[in-house]
């Protein structure tokens, strides 16, 4: 049999998350007790979100220094000792960055089969469905309303400003680098792109959005989350989906100015949310989404690289910006 | 004929407002056009909002130095020219601090007659309304939740600490000095008041909200915001009524942390709003209100003040905490 290689959380950053604080181990194969499933892990998802685990504890329990790396990914299974799976179906859950990883069947979450494997993770998986509930149950965007989103050529942002389209609004993605801005406007549709490492935000909203902001889909936080709530409109609506701004490094300081102040006078509604609030309507999104990819209204960008050693340089290039797109590593 | 005596707004603050900062005048009668009626101001309104008015543009455009200073008032009618409006009425607008007032009919509020007059600026006015829709609409606490309140002893909180018993919640009142705190207990029933300037007010809430904060309804922002979003529970909701910490001094350097981090992983919602988006039900608002205190169940605290030349002093009382319950000024 063979050893499972894994990448090891071996420090808590302090500060910025670097190589050191991860490394390359190896350990015994895994197996899989009663109601569990043995998963050979295909691909793994990066995600900020990894980050703001090891600041502490969120919606899950804080990392610690010594663990396997947590994170999702698609697995196969190689051995089922749960009823309703089978050897060769896969699922997603949190594996770790590994190769192969026991888990309680009721810890995961079937996947249908769909081409290509990585839209599981992208479009058809918690990027996409992200995107959607956040966007449209939290956001609310109405037909001809100006929407504006951060991190607007990561993974979730993409889909947002493309699904915003789709319902008819104005659209403004704030991303880094002129690259990424010229690419939202010609390959997404994007109506307009703040490159926010070259400009002013403030400023740059008023000739991108003129009419005002009704909907800011805030991916970042800090400076940015600052500068579109002194441009929102009365009874505009803020998604809070994250704050990468604010993970890489020690806990946030402070919150943005204008607030609550703003947040009073012009009535606005700042809702916070996680994908799998909305799992009741899971089955409606995945269609929708699917109807749209399959139209040629939502493209799906992908940052797909390869093999497990890779996966911390991954997430490392992640929190800088390198990736356009869901970023995702290929184990096998 | 008499002159109309007024308070104007000798010079705008730059900080802490003061005495120096107002001049009493006299300036002629006002006399009413076509449209418009004329008023003899009854019951002058303090309010937190007056101060906010004075930093900038908020739901009203700013204060401006040399006008009669800002203020809504119980006037009644001496004088009719618009249709519907006869002498006697009682209305509520925005009449300044004066002793007359000629303002057109449509931006008055006519008030069906209530005993004593004062309850108008009080429980059946802006202050009962805010309380009401802030607590019942934007917050929507359920039977059994914890509800805490800040300024708890103002005129907005201690109607909605009042009401949030009426709905069956655990009532936490948060409010400077002993002696309020005291009388939150004792005389409205609140089931626990922290004294923000004695305690760490985090540490307190530990105590006073074990299980954990359901609705915060925030009348100061600031530090007493960040203390409660900490102490949220998972899907909580913050009615944004107002920031008076921030009003009495110069522009708002910057928010509370954990802005947006903790609203992302609690999945809370804030939300702003002002009394007049719920006009449309205002009626069942004052319905409930009456109700209530008929039976017993509100207590209507107030604090009224006799001179228009005490107004400017009533104001920079009530920024300091002076006031228990509904600061008003009666002009005659």
């Amino acid at each position: 049999m063979t050893t499972n290689r894994q990448i090891q959380l071996a420090e808590l950053p302090r500060d910025k998350l670097g190589p050191e604080h991860f490394k390359l181990g190896e350990a015994a194969m895994p197996s899989a007790k009663d109601g569990e499933l043995l998963l050979r892990v295909r691909y793994i998802s990066l995600d900020a979100a990894n980050r703001a685990w090891m600041q502490g504890a969120t919606y899950r329990s804080a990392l610690e220094a010594g663990q396997v790396m947590a994170g999702g990914a698609i697995g196969e299974v190689i051995e089922s000792k749960a009823p309703g799976f089978a050897k060769g179906d896969l699922v997603f859950g949190d594996t770790g960055w590994q190769e192969y990883a026991a888990l309680p069947a009721k810890r995961v979450q079937k996947l249908e089969k769909r081409e290509p494997m990585t839209h599981l993770l992208s479009v058809y998986g918690v990027a996409g469905l992200t995107a959607y509930f956040g966007l449209l149950n939290v956001g609310q965007p109405k037909s001809g309303e100006t929407v504006v989103v951060s991190a607007a050529a990561g993974s979730v942002g993409s889909l947002v400003g493309q699904i915003a389209k789709v319902k008819g609004c104005r659209v403004v993605g704030i991303a880094g680098g002129a690259k990424k801005c010229a690419w939202l406007k010609s390959e997404l549709g994007f109506d307009e792109a703040i490159d926010y490492k070259a400009v002013a935000v403030g400023a740059a909203l008023k000739d991108a959005a003129p009419k005002g902001i009704d909907v800011y889909f805030d991916n970042v936080g800090g400076d940015i989350l600052e500068a579109c709530l002194f441009r929102m409109n009365t009874f505009g609506r803020i998604s809070c989906c994250g704050a990468v701004s604010q993970y890489d490094g020690q806990a946030p300081r402070h919150g943005p100015r204008g607030i609550p102040g703003l947040i009073v006078t012009k009535r606005l509604t700042m809702r916070g949310f996680i994908v799998t609030d909305f799992d009741a309507e899971r089955g409606k999104a995945l269609a929708d989404l699917e109807s749209w990819v399959k139209a040629g209204k939502l493209k799906v960008p992908e940052d797909v690289m390869t093999g497990l050693e890779n996966t911390p340089r991954a997430l490392i290039g992640l929190l800088a910006g390198d990736n356009i797109g869901k970023r995702m590593v290929k184990v096998v």
